[in-house]
């Protein structure tokens, strides 16, 4: 029997500039690339983020919210897809160049959405690839909606539903901060972070957020964090770590101790 | 209902240079982006070929003829998807530049062969596509094959597929020749143009070619025909003309005459 794939995701924002639209981070895509060669992982599925190839255009023509029946919006969905193609080609470039077996599987062509969330798979062509050895990789993308006509799908909800799907050994998530801090890290000083948590205590830190309606005080990690929940219940450990940190990636993937929040089932 | 949609396929001779590893026609490519825009066919699929991307790494790793346990051939895959991949992004964004509403759908993510025919299509996101007005972009692929590990998907046997499966109104299949000659009209200037062809002629043809177990004497263009015989045999006509003449793809897209091969049923 084959071992457990891990499931990576990189978010966006470790891998592109936020502040320059269709910037990538080249010297973080790289020094990635290295770290998932160095830990030369048997089974590995990457999930990675849009950044600011996908936000600000799925932003601009509200690709999230659904098709509302204008050709401008149909023409916005094309290039909020072309955009994640074109990140997901620089992602994949650098995996080849290291020596990864590395194989894009785009979200669009094989995933359908009821409402937002993932209906449909083609579990095929990823189950292939694992079992051949490649790494598929996939990303947050603009998709096909049975109730929305598109949507976007996160990086985040992809993750989950892949390590449900394929029994994943862990999820390691890898953000521009620490992991999960009980006040906003990048605003508020006196936050500190939270490195081991239960699921019941996410549910219960989430629902708070719900209950008072009040923005997500973690700077929106919580909600984040939130995707992965289905697949924690399942038994799948999450670990949120700093993947702008260099050789995080690489010990999170080797299984070694790396700064981060760890959630268990129980 | 919707209208059935119009397969055009464009071979990779048309939209690469031969002679140079790598490298796009680009000025073919948008001339050709013009004319599909200029067309404006309400329901389109275009498939397009590998050309000088696909080929020269499909062959130097014998990606068709399976996977035979080596690292390096995976390797080779990997490169040889990626290099489609890239070609593909040069034709959706020219499409996208000229107001196409154009989503890339690469064959790996969705559709797996068995022993180089297609087994499994998941049609739910082209389909979708179809219905809310875009227009998907295939390609022939290195692809997940049960019986072989992988393999290539050509572009032609993808067109047809396609055509089939989608109950097409017709397949217009741009090449760098004018349609089937009688002779390689590259080589020898005998060579005179089949206007039209009946399915049991153009199957007589490969019987014979088959039969004394020669080359091709139409340059290969009988073989890349003969792959359009399930759908034509179902009804759907397929016309082979010359995609590198200006204003042919807009004129075939349209319906109106163009010097080529027209082959019918009956």
């Amino acid at each position: 029997m084959s071992p457990k794939p891990i499931v990576l995701k990189i978010g966006g924002s470790v891998i592109t500039w936020k502040e320059k639209s269709f910037t990538a981070n080249l010297p973080a895509i790289n020094r990635i690339a290295e770290e998932i060669s160095q830990a030369n992982v048997s089974q590995l599925i990457i999930v990675h983020g849009g950044g600011s190839f996908g936000h600000p255009l799925a932003k601009q023509y509200s690709i999230k919210e659904g098709y509302r029946g204008e050709r401008a919006q149909l023409l916005g969905f094309s290039k909020t897809h072309q955009a994640m193609v074109y990140l997901n080609k620089l992602v994949v470039d650098a995996l080849i160049q290291h020596n990864i077996l590395a194989v894009a599987v785009p979200p669009l062509s094989c995933v359908v959405t009821k409402s937002g969330r993932i209906a449909t798979i083609m579990k095929e062509p990823l189950t292939r690839l694992l079992q051949t050895g490649f790494v598929p990789i996939l990303f947050g993308d603009a998709v096909l909606d049975s109730d929305l006509g598109f949507t976007i799908l996160s990086g985040d909800q992809l993750a989950a539903s892949l390590a449900l799907q394929f029994n994943a050994e862990r999820i390691v998530m890898g953000v521009d901060v620490d992991g999960l801090f009980t006040a906003d890290p990048k605003s508020d000083s006196s936050a500190s972070l939270v490195k081991q948590c239960r699921l019941h205590e996410l549910k219960e830190m989430h629902k708070q957020i719900k209950g008072v309606n009040v923005t997500d005080v973690t700077g929106g990690m919580l909600g984040k964090i939130i995707e992965l929940t289905p697949a924690i219940e399942k038994g799948i450990p999450a670990l949120i770590m700093n993947a702008a940190k260099p050789e995080n990636v690489y010990k999170a993937l080797r299984g070694e101790r790396v700064i981060g929040t760890l959630i268990q089932k129980s």
